[in-house]
């Protein structure tokens, strides 16, 4: 009898425990399907990202229109209601972009301008520019087979396209990246003038890919440029007839004092331990030839809705979560160090983080870089989000903002969204906001809200 | 001893059929790696899309854009290397789009022009157009409650939007879509002298979407228009200020006899089964407002770039593959009917059928209009497709112009590609070549070419 009565009460507590996760489930998928409502119904986050793109483009660290981008989202951030909103200093480079002319001239084939566009953070010519003959090469061991002797006073042509056979498109971007980052570096060692790169994109078209150009210590500083993936086509094409053409090539960019900018920061103090932070953000900087809308204003004006919806359905975390944008991704990464910088400073338990800074298409799932046990439930949470076809939870990487975070044993994560066409936007004048679908866009924004959601309610 | 023989002779057997199983798997790895290698790097199929949507703009059925489009696909078939090319005759109908304008006049508010585009099918208004008070509603109940005193003699605005909460766009679209196709004939029902309808899209933009209407038997045939969804916003917004209103409708569209057009169709003989048959495709008449780059032109160049990837590879498929692009799926369908009806007689086997007409993003999966055991086979082929992140294999409907095949045993297959903004130009203006990425447009074929050969391949 007394074996029957135990019985019925370890019954009852494990049938109560059954139910009470079920009922935990039930309200989770429910505010859920609030958050993807509340989403793809309203219209704020789009208008903000427009006004963004439309009103602060050319928002490079150090420009007068990255300080307003800062004014524009401080203001953002309070409007939807955060608790508190606030600029954390960064110091970042102040590079400014000069007048840009490149003419190929040919005795044979006559001249043409190819369209072209400063690395970031490269030097600058003369104004009166370089005039060079040229030497293409695919990869660094080619530069080095053929040696300083046909390099030395010329400009070294840089022409490996992207693998369109990869698959992953940042498979492709990654394996073609590293003419534009150390291109300039290596040419300068066999004694280039200067370096010219084909954009790295999948895309076949007119517009040149910037992006930022990292001198090695200790090397010549020469001028880089990248020429657009046809431009390049048809540079290559005029040196199989003629490889005496010369290139008059005129960059008067500049790199001047590093000056202060801002992270901008916005929160929902947490109920229950506040003191544990969810950072949720993309980069507000962005390239000054496009609008910077699907890299990456469109991961900043996500995290802003996220504390949007959390205010507007009632949501409220037992952890602070925050949204973040983070200065400087794209030249030197000083927003994201200044950031971990200061958590640590304060003792601040850094719980997750989340960067969206892939584009804006639908969103296929989250990447994250954690491991055992918390890394199973982590993915276990894309049962929430069958309804939403939202299936690729992996284990993967976060977003470089984020990753100065990792030492201090944060849960970083990365937004996962359709991306084959990223590359053909990204870094160049053709990323505005017209590329960005408004309902891709909401989806987006309502996957990373959730998940943010699922984790604090799961303590996971 | 014997038994150690016998034994030794199974587990031989065994051995060998999981190698030879096994060594099957390995070379149809090989195969689709080298299906997606080639629709990868060769830009024929993107190209020929391209000269379809600029020099056959204006295609539905009956017209002269139709057959050109007829005769430049019969010539990239044979281009492409198909072992036979020939066309179909079908019966399609004639409709003409004449002269569009629509302008609200309010003695309160003034006077404003509206974006239209005149339904499929529609009958037109006389030359001087219809002048009209106008009545909003938003389904045939709210039709029947206000009933034929408050109908008769009107303009019927039907302004219910597509859901934004369905998360498939399909789904909101089928939700909205009634308004379209039966609004004329239930508004026709209560006295009305013509339907405006707000669009079927989720976008909130300028662009009209047309679109087939129907007219049941018995009614007054009335003309249909369909406005934008800015321009329906505009609207709606007026006639809560002046209920008074009328609206000066002109459309001048017309219904002429039927006449003939053809399907197209070309053909990779099969080694093994030559009267089995594949029939791969796509419907080759398109809205005239648009270019029909995403409806549905690259569902068609999808099938001639299959037999090109085929033939250039040396796949030589046990049963035959065809690629038909159907005439007339936009308006009555019969493409797909005269399609089936040929087959039925010619006593062909119609093993599989796949179309393409869900647009050409990146393709996410394919659905399977099939049942028990060969469904779950079917399904199973999804493991060929983990590398290119080619995840969804469901049970769902194949096409609309595949469908008559239905009734001879056929399995049907749809292709799922990603869809968010797919509705944002579907029947509009803004259905144009510049909407399709290269990429995923060859990633498309690519999975759509894989998945036959595979079927084939593993006799599925």
């Amino acid at each position: 009898m007394h074996n029957i009565k135990i019985m019925k009460y370890i019954i009852s507590v494990i049938m109560t425990f059954i139910l009470s996760l079920s009922l935990l489930s039930q309200e989770a998928e429910k505010t859920v399907r609030s958050i993807f409502d509340e989403a793809l119904t309203d219209r704020t986050a789009f208008s903000q990202l427009e006004y963004l793109c439309k009103n602060t483009k050319g928002r490079i660290p150090g420009s007068a229109a990255a300080a307003e981008a800062v004014e524009y989202t401080r203001q953002a951030l309070i409007k939807v209601g955060a608790d508190s909103v606030w600029l954390q200093k960064v110091s970042v480079p102040h590079w400014e972009r000069g007048f840009e002319k490149c003419s190929i001239v040919s005795a044979k084939l006559g001249s043409e301008d190819l369209n072209i566009t400063a690395l970031g953070l490269s030097v600058g010519t003369a104004p009166e520019g370089i005039i060079s003959k040229v030497i293409e090469v695919h990869d660094f061991e080619e530069l080095k087979k053929i040696g300083r002797k046909n390099v030395e006073g010329k400009i070294v042509f840089f022409n490996r396209p992207a693998d369109d056979k990869l698959i992953n498109s940042f498979a492709g971007y990654a394996g073609a990246v590293n003419q534009r980052t150390q291109g300039a570096s290596e040419a300068s060692k066999y004694g280039a003038v200067a370096v010219i790169v084909r954009s790295a994109t999948q895309a076949l078209d007119n517009f040149p890919h910037t992006g930022v150009n990292s001198y090695e210590e200790n090397v010549t500083k020469i001028p880089a440029v990248a020429v657009s993936t046809i431009g390049a086509e048809m540079l290559s094409q005029w040196l199989k007839s003629d490889s005496e053409l010369t290139i008059h090539l005129i960059s008067t960019c500049r790199n001047l004092p590093d000056i202060w900018s801002y992270n901008v920061i916005g929160e929902i103090r947490g109920t229950q331990k506040p003191n544990e932070y969810f950072s949720v953000g993309g980069h507000l900087d962005a390239w000054d030839i496009g609008e910077g809308a699907i890299d990456d204003g469109g991961g900043c004006i996500q995290a802003i809705e996220m504390i949007r919806i959390f205010k507007k359905l009632g949501i409220r975390p037992k952890r602070t979560v925050r949204a973040v944008m983070f200065m400087n991704e794209e030249m030197t990464g000083t927003g994201g160090r200044a950031y971990a910088e200061e958590a640590k400073r304060k003792g601040e338990i850094q719980y997750v983080a989340l960067e969206a800074d892939r584009g804006v298409m639908t969103p296929r799932g989250f990447s994250f870089d954690a491991e055992g046990e918390r890394l199973q439930k982590l993915i276990a949470l894309s049962s929430f989000f069958v309804p939403y076809n939202i299936r690729d939870f992996d284990k993967g990487g976060g977003g470089s903002d984020i990753s100065p975070l990792k030492s201090l044993g944060t849960v970083l994560i990365g937004s996962v969204p359709e991306a084959q066409r990223y590359f053909y936007y990204h870094h160049s004048a053709n990323d505005t906001f017209e590329q960005v679908n408004c309902r891709e866009f909401q989806l987006g924004n309502a996957a990373s809200a959730s998940l943010i959601y699922l984790i604090d309610f799961f303590n996971l």
